[in-house]
């Protein structure tokens, strides 16, 4: 968790392995690691690699930190090897992506962008404690958080390293993909009021049940988000007052999450099933109350990065496949600073946020290789 | 609540209106008011009358009441011109319908029926008493509940006056209706296990989305049970788990209650829901399990009471309406000692089990005129 002793015990083991790993390494103003490897000559614009340090809750072992490691340990190959490449190279484990104290995602990485809003620090955590007193206990100084913010000239790229957290790769039989874009996301919650009654009593045709309202509210979802590739549509919470065996529901509440890599086509969905629902519930003589409580654009992968990332997989003799990222990572705020790629290492079954979390070595060994190619056959955006 | 301090105080009420309305009346063995209002000559068989004296908690005034007040206000009627009928009336309040003590319901007019169970008497209060203790503080004495039982050659018929809760009749702009049957039922509990997932990063067509395969069941039951007179069938609870805006449901589980009054239809849809939601799930991918957790047959109203009840209608100039009871009546016990038939009285929007249970005073007026020339005309059964 952002600004807890156990994220200094990680900081302090970090910064070590990037020091090991011939970098210079220091926590910045918000708290990110950064370690940095010079190019052919010091002083040069950067390829920004890394990922997250910090977890949710009850998580697994490999989101985010496997991108921390991979990096400092291609760093450490590079360094073992003493060679230097024609720009230089930073590390970034960022101190907060997940957003579990504060209830604010990308801390670490908006701070990087130069995009953390000052209002942000008055945010308080579930103890009560404001984000500036909890940086200062850190050690940190919250006036000077702009100072994180990187110059967009001193920045080439930043390249991240990420287990899928899907289970695509895996039900294909590929270790790695590369990323097309971070997904844009709407999130709706919804309320259907019907007229709750004895289940007994009234007719079918004198009902107006909010449950079944709802339930085709729910198919809707399904079918208008399976008719697009790459969208996806989610009703992940649903609740039926009043609840009982014999009694009609009169209220249902659920969420939809709809998520594209191409905004375009979220928002259509998002039209379009807020047009369903209104005909659905019209037919039913039910109210709907609809109430947006996140909107997210997508973050797109730069072309030339995802080319440079395809060339490094393919010359591992592997298929190239591209693909989607439907949860969110540090490029949704560094795509502000620069253009931005991932790629994605395989995972069991998907499973993520979870101790079951899991992926192979031989998936780590490939992916490492796959980075460390990228890494050295990189060539910077031809303006 | 049965054999509460509130029963007392309802029957030393009820015991002292039968009295007044020129009945002998007493306590039987289980608790119930018994009022005897005689015919022509003492000891002749009886037509008996009533409903129930118990409520749920948080009730509205008039479900099981009303059937009482209006069944000793016409016994007064009769008393008040010196009129006796060639056979004897009863009126009875019964202790216990609607089962809120010791989760049994039909307490009082089982022990009538001769159906109680002496097992029953092991049911444990929410306090941990013992319905033998309970009715040990009431006065009454468990081991004499059989002699509650009434023999078939002492009653002729049993007939009810209750609230609709239900809007049929309403809905119609009609003060009463004549009961067919009291539905048979059927309730189901349903677990489905799809699986559970990152709502960004599982593609639709990779999806084993538990909830979207619930209302697919949803809006089973509602197409089956809407093709069917009289037919009902609701999902009343429905829960989702882990229940998260970003996570596919892994588990949706749901209750089913189906009514009708022909068993057979009841029967039949239940047959074919299960067979739907095999078809649903087996298709998606998703297990099911559907356990029974109660089924109750039909409890028919006889013919020749139904038309003795539609004629008192029909001479105070109304429409006679028939129509299914969709909630459960002590009928529904009574129905193995003698012939049931039951007046349904209009009631505000259906409601019902709720404080905001209401109902016209005409309706009042009208139904206890109708009751009132049923018991006047009633013509013992033809062998």
């Amino acid at each position: 968790m952002f600004l807890s002793a156990e994220q200094r015990a990680a900081n302090d083991l970090v910064l070590g392995w990037m020091r090991e790993a011939g970098m210079s390494a220091r926590l910045d103003e918000i708290g990110n690691c950064a370690g940095r490897y010079e190019g052919e000559r010091p002083g040069l614009p950067c390829l920004m690699l890394g990922s997250h340090l910090d977890t949710v809750r009850d998580a697994g072992k490999y989101d985010g930190m496997l991108g921390v490691v991979t990096a400092i340990e291609c760093v450490h190959a590079l360094h073992a090897r003493g060679r230097r490449l024609p720009f230089a190279i930073e590390v970034l484990g960022f101190a907060d992506e997940e957003g579990v104290r504060f209830g604010a995602t990308l801390l670490g990485s908006r701070a990087l962008a130069g995009t953390f809003e000052a209002a942000l620090l008055d945010k308080v955590d579930a103890d009560g404690i404001r984000m500036r007193d909890a940086l200062a206990r850190f050690g940190l100084d919250a006036t000077r958080i702009a100072r994180a913010a990187r110059k967009r000239e001193e920045v080439l790229a930043y390249a991240e390293l990420h287990i899928e957290q899907g289970p695509v790769l895996e039900a294909e039989g590929l270790p790695v993909g590369v990323v097309t874009a971070i997904n844009g996301a709407n999130r709706l919650q919804v309320a259907i009021e019907g007229e709750a009654g004895h289940a007994g009593t009234v007719p079918m045709r004198l009902r107006r049940d909010a449950l079944a309202a709802g339930a085709e509210c729910v198919l809707a979802v399904e079918a208008r988000c399976a008719s697009v590739a790459d969208l996806v549509g989610t009703v992940g919470r649903l609740t039926v007052a009043p609840g009982a065996t014999n009694v009609i529901p009169g209220k249902a509440s659920f969420t939809i999450d709809v998520r594209s890599p191409r905004d375009a086509d979220r928002l259509a969905a998002v039209a379009d099933l807020r047009r369903a629902m209104q005909e659905i519930c019209a037919r039913r003589g039910v109210g709907l109350a609809v109430d947006p409580t996140h909107e997210g654009r997508t973050a797109a992968c730069a072309p030339w990065l995802r080319e440079q990332i395809g060339r490094a997989i393919a010359a591992e003799d592997l298929p190239v496949r591209e693909l989607p990222s439907g949860a969110g990572h540090d490029g949704m705020a560094l795509v502000d600073l620069t253009d931005i790629g991932m790629l994605f290492v395989r995972c069991k079954g998907g499973i993520s946020h979870n101790p079951a979390e899991a992926i192979d070595l031989e998936d780590v060994d490939v992916s490492a290789r796959v980075f460390l190619r990228f890494i050295e056959g990189f060539r910077p955006r031809t303006a």
